[in-house]
């Protein structure tokens, strides 16, 4: 007799989730709150999606399965999440590396002076009663009073705020609470009216929404203060890992760009929940994400951002009332977005040069913003020029052989014993490690650099090392081998994943110097050197240097800002110049598209090499070299 | 064993539903689009809902129907319909009398002559094609184009319609129309983005609700042409006949009043879907109500508008999108309503004022709005003053024995053989009379004055005359016999009805009287006498004039103005221009209070004869007594 429903058990977490039978295990592991690394979009071509199954069913469909794992894997039980259909009861367990783990995310203190004149204010009010000859409409009553403390204002009243009004009023005997949200310089917008006085404070919402994670911070819009912060995993995710995927799926059709939507707005939704305040105590919601990810947020088709000759949609993004976009907090909030400059140029950028103070400065900084997608600003108070790198996501560990975001598991700081080439390293949230991630891998290189191991080509030195050895992409140095690994698999840094990475970092360099050279700058000129984005903290500014990924600059030049898109939307909660401020700073970036530019051509080929093919561009390397600190 | 449900079957129709058993008859009546008249809102006070039931249960319930029906009644079957439950299958024969029927609604054109400059125009626009080296967001491309056409206005692209805007662009070859709505002098905002050239007319809603029937008439903003005009009941009715019941009923809570919200805008949706366009068409909405249907109307409590010291919420309604109240047209249409002066003046009465165009004159004009409650503006370009008569409904033939409203079966026009007092009269749509509606008073007053029989205090002349009898209330005049009419009763003209219709009109005479006297003006400075309402067109001016309901003014100077509201409404959709003039209006009406007003008291007093204490001030009047045209 035919089951119609069906249970799976998940390993090692032992979650139980019940199904409809023909629903894929991917779709399980969702409602079982598992997310699985899905990179192809669950199309079943990348097999990234593989789980064991360890109990139940074992047939095998399509040939996606023979395309993507091998005959062993299959006969051991593994199986794609996304191409297997639930057909009775399973029990399966999830490999670490078919996982995509919270990611730390560092979010950032506010800059520490600044003047607060939030877009909400709250006012206490007793309005005089109406008598026989003093009897106009409840509204002119209250907007009198308003009026002799905004003279100049025009005062918006939402009809929401209408309805219930003259009951209101005659509450606690005409004494009242408004809250106001300034809309423009002229206009004030009451949010709330309550009757007598009101209490609790008044808080105000960040958001990033970056492509895997999506971070949210509260703000009190009275003190300034952070109050709680907290992130996730965008569901996005489970329509594909990369932006490209997600275009494609809401380019498809509407409803697809409203799933889409509809996914982050439920994530937000969620963080709010975890907040320790009652939803409607969030009066304003400002939000800074890349192009894509801001046009996906308020359901606009980012179909053409990404293809020729790459025309996103919008830039200066609309105001619109919470409500309207189904997010859970007072309903008559605005949700603002930073403004986008260009389909590479997001309003994470513009967060990024709000939080710097870059746009301020009499004297030319860098911005440099490590993410899926590179960024770079170079500025000051007169001009700002941006680049995006063209580069892949090699940084966030997503290129290497072991490599993997810098989540659990990940092997985020080495050393390496010059004279042995044995490892130590520090493992983030667990025991054994499971890959390396981003910062791992710049340690890594730098530190077998110093070693005298690696050529400037980045190629092995030595071979016939307990350490070194030959594998399938030319010679590679164990990090750690199986015994001591989450995967019971050795973890290694290949020849192919130091040139891939040579080839990111000479692109980052490459950036720097094609905008310092469009205003005949040098790095001698800069006067800061930012760096946004979670690496900031996690990356070795000395190990960046020394491979190259950083110019070479005195280390107290070089500044992390964490995460700039969450600092640059809590910025304007707190003060309604920032909002023009970053549209400001959005019309005058001006962008340089890399991909044509024969300097940064010729620059790039020079630059992917340790730290750089002049390395009279490195003084700081070259000394080491001369005085032994780096054996060469 | 027990039925779930049952069927009812109505009589004379023949309308069967089926309810489920405990259901009040009234209910099932709403199901069969049967309305009855509930004055009391169905509370078992008024006894005015009552049904015949022909076949089926005949159980009593409570003691309601011994306190409003005879002993007669309630052996021949009949029950009260808001009382009684379904307990079976049941056949209900439902008399005339208990029913309401759609009024006869005078929609009249507007102002023959004025130049259309509708808040919502169109354009078509093709836009040049993003290149390398012009690849600004498709928003942006698109407003340089707009801003070549509107360099002076700040243009608003609702969120709506952002979201579909690369395909829409790219669909035709970037030809696109776009329609505009003007939300301010400076400000337009951007109502639809389609594709290639669009055809069809742009369309306008005017609506006036009135507290037992809403009118709508479809306006073409391009020819300002009505297009088409509809009106239904207002199903508001269901929860109380009079406007009081309904404050009631709304300031209870917050879900009642959402729900007498909720019913009229689904009333509206119904005729919207009775006009011969497709909904999207529609593109702008007015509202001309009175001060309590307007609050209804958008779901703002009503509370305090009838009570000392006379207060409503709102005076100057907000614009509001069509969907954030449910409203099926275009979803970003604006929808507005005529503004309201006080508790008693709404924005009926300033679309009376637009209308007779009486703001732009020199010298003074009078408008008259006889329904549920009567109005009256004296004013010219200079200056408006307004009052509200203190009368009843007894012009709507509510008050009198046989008295009904305007509609079905409604003794609307009489004449009166002076010699043999047998009378002649016209029958709103049918061969029988059901009762007298208020034009059909006036006749009758004034026919039965003429031929001498009444006095000017309105008592008979004759007795012992087969047309004139003793009745319960003091002699009365039998209009038609019970052989002749549909309730099988004699319809009668009381004592009692005449002098409450005196009553009535000498408050009117008595409000003109006031009004003139504050600026020291008599009826000899009156330009025009409008008259506005259904009223204005049935009423015969002459026999108005002579029971003094109208002063003595050359007939050539009383002017109808038909559905003022209903054309006020229009007006605004029209020209935006009628929208400032509207709230202008409203800031410059005085409004005079008259119930504790002495001279208004005095003139009262004098004016409640026919035709007026003081004959001379009817010079007419006196003129055909002096001559024999009336008996005297
Ligand atoms: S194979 Fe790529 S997600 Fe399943
Ligand atoms: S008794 Fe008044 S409605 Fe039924």
């Amino acid at each position: 007799m035919k089951q119609k429903r069906a249970t799976v058990t998940f390993q090692p977490e032992g979650i139980i989730v019940e199904v409809p039978l023909g629903e894929t295990i991917l779709t399980a592991t969702k409602k079982a709150g598992i997310i699985l690394t899905i990179p192809c979009g669950g199309h079943g071509r990348c097999g990234k999606c593989k789980v064991l199954i360890n109990k139940g069913q074992n047939s095998l469909k399509g040939d996606f399965h023979t395309k993507t794992l091998t005959l062993k894997e299959i006969e051991d039980g593994y199986r794609l999440a996304c191409q297997t259909k639930v057909e009775g009861d399973l029990e399966i367990f999830i490999p670490g590396e078919s996982r995509v783990i919270s990611q730390k995310i560092l979010s950032d203190s506010l800059p520490v002076k600044m003047e607060i004149a939030p877009v909400i204010i709250r006012q206490q009010l007793t309005i005089p009663q109406p008598e026989e000859h003093s009897n106009m409409a409840d509204i002119d009553r209250l907007l009198v009073e308003i009026k002799k403390t905004f003279p100049h204002q025009q005062i918006i009243i939402p009809y929401e705020n209408l309805q219930k009004l003259p009951k209101i009023l005659r509450k606690k005997n005409w004494n009242i609470t408004l809250t106001y949200q300034k809309t423009s310089t002229t206009k004030l917008e009451i949010l709330e009216i309550q009757a007598g006085q009101a209490n609790g404070s008044i808080l105000g919402l960040a958001i990033d929404i970056g492509t895997t994670t999506i971070a949210a911070s509260l703000i009190d819009l009275e003190t300034g203060e952070r109050v709680q912060t907290a992130s996730c995993v965008n569901s996005q995710m489970l329509a594909g890992e990369d932006i490209i995927t997600r275009i494609h799926y809401a380019s498809a059709n509407f409803s697809n760009l409203i799933r889409l939507q509809n996914f982050v707005i439920k994530d937000i939704n969620n963080l709010i929940k975890s907040f320790d305040c009652k939803p409607r105590q969030i009066k304003a919601l400002t939000l800074a994400a890349n192009t894509v990810m801001t046009h996906l947020f308020f359901g606009i088709d980012p179909s053409y951002i990404w293809r020729e000759p790459y025309t996103p949609a919008v830039s200066q993004f609309p105001t619109i009332q919470a409500d309207r976009l189904g997010i859970k907090i007072h309903p008559l909030s605005k949700v603002r977005a930073l403004p986008c400059v260009s389909s590479y140029v997001g309003g994470d950028i513009i967060g990024d040069i709000l939080v710097s103070g870059l746009h301020q400065k009499d004297k030319p900084s860098i911005i440099v913003d490590i993410g899926t997608n590179g960024e770079i600003v170079l500025g000051c108070r007169s001009w700002l020029l941006s680049c995006s790198v063209p580069a892949g996501p090699a940084l966030e560990g997503a290129e290497a052989k072991c490599g993997m975001r810098a989540t659990m598991g990940a092997i985020e700081r080495v050393t390496i014993n010059p004279e042995t080439l044995e490892p130590t390293f520090n493992i983030i949230s667990a025991e054994k490690p499971l890959g390396i991630c981003g910062s791992g891998l710049i340690d890594l290189i730098a530190e077998l650099f110093q070693a005298g191991t690696l050529t400037k080509a980045g190629r092995f030195t030595v071979r016939d090392h307990s350490r070194i050895r030959k594998g399938v992409h030319g010679l590679e140095y164990l990090v750690a081998n199986k015994e001591e690994t989450i995967t019971q698999q050795d973890i290694v840094l290949t020849e192919r994943d130091i040139s891939n990475l040579l080839r990111t970092k000479g692109a980052f360099y490459a950036g720097y110097v094609t905008l310092l050279k469009s205003f005949n700058l040098t790095f001698q000129d800069v006067d800061t050197f930012y760096v946004a984005g979670g690496f900031g903290d996690s990356i070795n500014a000395k190990n960046a240097r020394t491979i190259g990924l950083y110019p070479d600059i005195p280390l107290e030049k070089i500044k992390s800002i964490g995460n700039g898109a969450l600092g640059g939307a809590g910025l304007t909660l707190l003060s309604e110049k920032f909002i023009d401020t970053a549209k400001r700073i959005a019309k005058s970036l001006t962008n340089i598209e890399l991909s044509k530019n024969y300097d940064f051509m010729d620059e790039y080929t020079l630059a992917s090499f340790i730290p750089h093919t002049h390395l009279d561009y490195f003084p700081t390397v070259q000394k080491l070299i001369e005085t032994g600190g780096i054996k060469y």
